[in-house]
């Protein structure tokens, strides 16, 4: 049984996505167990409202303290002990959960990664991995948005954490990685782009790490196949991933104008109506999952403040099939960490990259 | 007469496209003249196989060098004086040419910029102005390239330049300013972002600029209307536009496999066929005109690389109307930029801004 611990009070549409995704996923789910965290009262009523039994595999545990977004994310954790989101991250720690997936804070969920579940071994700094759907297949983000300013040792080592998520929760043998910048020539980029362009290009050279550096990518190469895994800093990525959602949005209302401009576009729209459909769903963000957060010693999954109940029921899907990919994750991790901290430590050492606290 | 100087030689399609849409424009565009700069033997050639004469309104400059994409952009427009961009330039300098388009090498652009034409009174660098569609109208982001790497008093900079320019060319009374950023909320952003969002602060709270500044914004709300100019640094912009860009046509792929999905789909693609093309030409980058470099003393068009003949006469038709206007924004930036560059005094000065070279 994979028990899934559910943040109910997390998301814009709290608690309400968050129990209709649970109670989709248990009825759907084999060996799928949730834990609904939040204000037991109002849960058990809107649970006796839906008709659904407040018993296992759909259980509910209470916690009194719901993190805002106006909250400070440092001192929520520390502070709100009992906060549903901290509580589900306790539940991991002690044993009681095997994975987190909350639409609240980001910013608080990384605090309650670092704070509780602490670093995976060599780990400098989690980052958050959103894996987008490109023409014919998908890639990987990493960072879409846990750590703004990096170092460039940083930056290099979110090549290996995309990239051994690729390989093991992907299936993808020696995924192909690029670094997003403003150009492909060498000569383009940041100081911080440049540098950490230097260390991956060693990190690609080693035959052991079974990753394929390519170089620099720009914005347009991310959906066009070319690459697996997208490395770029919290800040650029928070960016590029959602400037392609509003796009993504925006070119969905332009279809839509399109569609009304004559008779015959209308019908046509008619007719294409179920395949349109596939595509809204396909594009729109807040009908995604979540975006793991990788790095932390247990499974993390990070969903848009505006998830639906579809996204959530798909996010806790995700985080049981990263459930069942945790050991091969960690040992994977944990090897390709040990060869590039050597690889670090000839230009400076990794204590350069790391830096504490929450951005 | 408006004479716009086309670099014949520049794009990767050059020079049928650069020739296909100037015979286009001068055919199509009143008052306007075209002056093809480049090889004249083959402009020559090429123009007599299209049926065209080599005569005003569409006349041919020799030029017997070329800038590549190989080029490092200061050394090239230095020593390659002959080259057809850097006599486009020349040609505007000397009065005899109205504005610059070109799709070569921006970098080169850029250096050309500064190294023949220099910038207006009062501007530190000169940036690059991209106006994207939006639901129900269109945005300008600045920068879009030029500089990776501004101090904060730039970046806070790109927001007088955009905001003129929104004024003075797209007719917009008060435009409404944002910011990008990784997040809404002030505690977000990097630490360049959040010395620009308070110099911006106060550059909104100044009625006679007629900018009104809302703060951060996300990558999501470029394309939402919610405000008429984005300021971001030349990294960030570049990323965040070609991601939108490479959004799009991914979306049209994905759009394409729905329509193949079924009998039904298909034919309903069919009827939508006209409305879906007018839906591509929107969204292709390819098809779209050039992006203004804002901030230098002239009027300079840069194309994409790819630009299409469709694009580059849409971006001869922009230089021309940009020519129009020129009077009105040279005098509204140099008021603008003399009331800003009080505002920076107080926070260090301008010549914190004012950096050399070419990124």
């Amino acid at each position: 049984m994979r028990r899934i611990a559910v943040d109910a009070m997390g998301g814009d549409r709290a608690p309400a996505a968050e129990l209709d995704a649970a109670a989709a996923a248990v009825r759907e789910g084999a060996e799928l167990e949730v834990i609904l965290v939040g204000d037991q009262p109002r849960l058990e009523e809107e649970l006796a409202r839906r008709g659904v039994p407040a018993r296992a595999p759909l259980s509910i545990h209470h916690a009194s303290q719901v993190i805002t977004m106006d909250d400070a994310p440092a001192a929520a954790v520390r502070t709100k002990k009992d906060a549903s989101m901290r509580v589900c991250f306790d539940l991991c720690k002690e044993g009681r959960a095997d994975a987190v997936v909350s639409a609240g804070h980001s910013g608080a969920m990384l605090a309650c990664g670092l704070f509780v579940l602490g670093r995976l071994p060599g780990v400098d700094r989690p980052a958050i991995v959103t894996t987008l759907p490109t023409v014919g297949g998908s890639v990987v983000l990493c960072d879409m948005g846990a750590n703004v300013d990096p170092r460039p040792e940083l930056l290099a080592q979110f090549g290996v954490l995309g990239g051994v998520h690729a390989q093991v929760a992907l299936g993808r043998t020696r995924p192909r990685v690029g670094l997003l910048s403003n150009g492909a020539e060498e000569s383009k980029g940041t100081s911080l782009t440049r540098e950490a362009h230097a260390l991956l290009k060693r990190i690609g050279a080693d035959p052991g790490l079974g990753l394929a550096y390519l170089g620099y990518i720009e914005g347009r190469d991310i959906f066009g196949g070319a690459v697996d895994v997208v490395v770029t800093d919290g800040f650029t990525g928070n960016v590029a991933v959602k400037t392609a959602e509003g796009a993504g949005l925006a070119i969905l209302a332009f279809l839509k104008e399109a569609f009304a401009s004559s008779a015959r576009a209308r019908l046509g729209a008619l007719l294409a109506r179920p395949a349109l459909q596939a595509l809204k769903k396909k594009i729109d963000y807040a009908e995604n999952g979540g975006a793991p957060l990788v790095g932390v010693d247990g499974v993390v999954m990070i969903c848009h403040g505006a998830a639906t109940a579809p996204a959530l029921e798909t996010a806790i899907f995700q985080a049981s099939r990263m459930v069942g990919h945790r050991a091969a994750f960690r040992e994977r991790l944990a090897a390709a960490v040990a060869r590039t901290q050597d690889i670090w430590q000839s230009n400076g050492g990794p204590d350069r990259a790391a830096s504490g606290g929450v951005e």
